[in-house]
Formats: structure tokens, sequence, C-alpha cells
């Protein structure tokens, strides 16, 4: 899994919220998933096309396999940085997504493969295509 | 908030799940809300209408008020059990949830009063009435 | 539970992170006390003394009850403003939260009593009183 | 990644809690990792040593890698298997942890890469390694 030759196409700033610290006094592991679905989310809104519309249009992305590593864990009221890219591969998206620290340290690298539920069928998900085609590497 | 003379008309033994406990070691306040939750659900299951089902008739049920008065706090794989009575105030139905240590600690007690909507509209909520009437006090 | 003449100290806009909406298309109504509960902490740490450094003093604040009651449901990506007042209630702290719309329709109304331990035992918090002075009404 | 020739060693029966239901009307992705969490915690109390246990002992096992295939998606109310075998890998505790459903379909198949920390250092985690002894397969 390498993502650091990725070019990243979006990023946003996130702080913990330290209801999503557990007994440890780091961030669940399963926290990291919502942070990055927010991330995805997010920048499917910026892109043109939220999570809502594409739902109203019948289309539901829907998660095939996710990898996650974890590097440093992230604490209470810690700030941290989400970035993310975009790959096809055949009919999947494909989120490359990091989450660094303010000082750059690497917190989790993920890869995220998606699929497309178009009214219940999967799909190659055409209409999202067409919607980040500038965000998709040239093919 | 007297929940100390009620008849309980449903109960459950549960668990502390560890991802549900935070930094403070203790389950994390709104964590009680889910199992307040969840076990209203699983009443309404075992009195013969589930969520799904209620869901797929057109009737969801929403919070209105939720009063919780916290006792005694649960920690890392504690056990405890979730009692449930249940009345009705006007147009509303009203839970009471009292959650206790295997040793009989008072953990949370609850007031939950719910309103129906029915394909979106308030209602009195009469097809729950007629499924739980033998679970509501006479009047 | 009469909000409407407080004086809030503190307020700050928040999303609806998707994976907050449940079945329902709404926000489960245990991610308000999520809502509150991240609330209260920005506003600790803004007002000099964060969670992280109370707990590090060996203060920990503890919910002794909550009441929320629930206006306008939240849906997917939507804005929403948080708004604090604070008060002193005997030993306890009140807070006094209002989640709006941008609209200014009311979405959550809640009181959060909330004691102190103090290395585990209940006090009068007289540290957060302290540091928090200029946000509470003079008596 | 191919968890079908592997002994599982515990399994716990689970069902779905419905605010663990998402807009889409399945389970959240980062919801499976708290089902997948929750039963390496149980599998570790049924083996003789809990979380918290460990915890006092000063040994914190913390995330390395996660692995997750998501198959069939949960939805409300539903009930599930969750399957357990366990391998090291170097230092590292490796959880091979699958999902079904009550028919048999897979939902999840996961590896998860468990690395221990003691006193706040990685170590080989021997102290683990002896208390599972009986549950790894021999070398």
């Amino acid at each position: 899994m390498k993502n650091d030759s990725r070019e990243y196409i979006f990023e946003m700033p996130m702080k913990v919220r330290d209801y999503e610290v557990d007994s440890e006094g780091i961030v669940n592991n399963a926290v990291y998933l919502h942070y990055l679905e927010h991330t995805r989310h997010e920048f499917c809104e910026w892109a043109g096309l939220s999570f809502r519309q594409m739902h109203a249009c019948g289309i539901d992305p829907v998660l095939a396999k996710v990898t996650v590593e974890y590097r440093t864990p992230l604490g209470l009221g810690q700030h941290f940085v989400s970035r993310l890219a975009l790959d096809r591969r055949g009919p999947l998206f494909v989120f490359y997504q990091d989450l660094f620290t303010v000082d750059g340290a690497p917190v989790v690298r993920a890869v995220v493969e998606v699929a497309c539920l178009e009214n219940g069928r999967l799909t190659r998900g055409l209409p999202l295509v067409e919607a980040f085609s500038k965000y998709l590497p040239e093919k």
C-alpha cells in the first residue's frame, strides 16, 4: 500500500472530538473509518455531487474493501488533516486516504474501494465517473 | 422523576462493549441513549411489532423528549440489566427506562417520550396503541 | 425548561456527518448528546481549560442529569449552530445548550447538569468555578 | 485474503442494533470494526485474560493494520454470527475474523493485525502469547 506518490486532490482540517477517544486514551480504531467516510462525503459535496443528491438520483455508493494502516494514534482534542486521492480500478472507485498530524506525522494510511449501486444493482457508476471526471487520472 | 413505583414489563441483560467506554474510563453519556433505544426496539420486536415492520407500515416513532439521570457509571466489560415500563400521556408514548448493575445499583433512570409519525405526519399512533395494548396501563 | 431568556456565552457552527444519520433519515437521538458534549469541551478549551488539562489536574466532570427536547430533526449534510449558556446550581454546573438550524429553527433544547470529581471524589469544583468565573452569572 | 481454510477457535451470535444502521438502510461500514473489536475482547475474556486485566497489567493491544472485505450488508434487527481464528506473524497477533448471516452468507471477512504495547513500548507481547498459547497454531 503505497500512498506516498499520490497527488492529493482534496484535504480538510479535522479535530478529535473527545467522545471518540476510548479507554486507552487514543481514538478508537473504528472512528478512523468515520473520519475517512466524512472526508469522502465532503469531497463529493465540494466536487458538486453530495451523498444526498446521489441518493436522490438512485445512486448509493457502498464499500467493497477497506485497508487501514494505523501509524500514530490521535488523542484528546488533537488537530489533524485528512487528505484524499482518487482513482478507478475496473468498476470500482479507489480512494487513497491519509490522515496526518499537524506536524506531518502519518496517523492512518487507507485504501478504500467503493462500488456503486444504482437502484439496488451493482453498476460501473458512470454518472459518478462523469461528475468526478476532472479528479480522476487520465487513462 | 419517580420510576420507583413502576411495574416493569420488559427486561434484558446487557454488557458494556469496551469501545463504548471513553477516556474517563466510564461509558460515555451518549451511549446510554443507545442502550435505551436498543431496549425499546427489542421490547417492540418481542411484543410483536419490530421497528422494521413499523417503518414498512409507514409508522416512524420519533423522540420528543428524554430525561436521563446518571447514577452509577459503568466501566469496561461490565454486565447490567435494562428494564422498561410503558405509559401514555396524551398522544405520546412514555417509556420509563432504568438500568441497574447486577448488584441492583441504579445506573441510569430515564423517561423517554416518543411521538408517532405516520407517513411523515404526527398522529396519536393508534396502530401502536393497539399493538401494545396489553402492555399499557388500563385507563 | 425555558432556555429562551438565556444569554449565550459561546456558539459554534457544526455540520451533520452522514454516518450520524440513522435509517429514519434523521440524526440519531444519541448523537445530539455527542454534539452537546463536543460543544461543552470546545467551550472549555476556548475559555482556557481543556478537558485534557482538567483530567491532568485530577478533575473529571461527569454528567448528573440531561434533559433534551427534540424539535426539528437534522438530516444528511445539514449545517447547524450550537449555542451554550452556563450557570451554577448548588455544587453543579448547569449548561443550557441549544441547537438551531441555519434558519433559526430550534433543533434541540437541552439542560445538562455536570458534577465534578476531583481525584475520584465529588466536590464543588472550585478550580472550575475560578477558571470559568467570567462566564458565570454574578450571584 | 483467504480466511476459508482457517479453523475458527471462537464464535458468538450477535444482532444488529438499529442505531448502527445508517441512512442507506444498512449497517454503517465503521460499525463492523466495532463488531470485530467486541468479538476479540469477548474472546480474550473467555480465554481468561480480559482487556481490563491486560490494561491493569500494563499491556495495551493496539491495532497495526485492518483489512475488511464487505460482502453482504446487514440491515435492521438482523442476526449474525461472528467467528475468529488466531495466528502470530513476527511480533504481531493476527486475527482472522469473519461475520456470517444465519444462512451462512459471508457478511464481512477481515484480517486484523494487533501489536502489543507494554507500559507504552512496543513488545512481542509474550504475556499474551503465554495466555493464548493453546489457541495459537503450533510452530
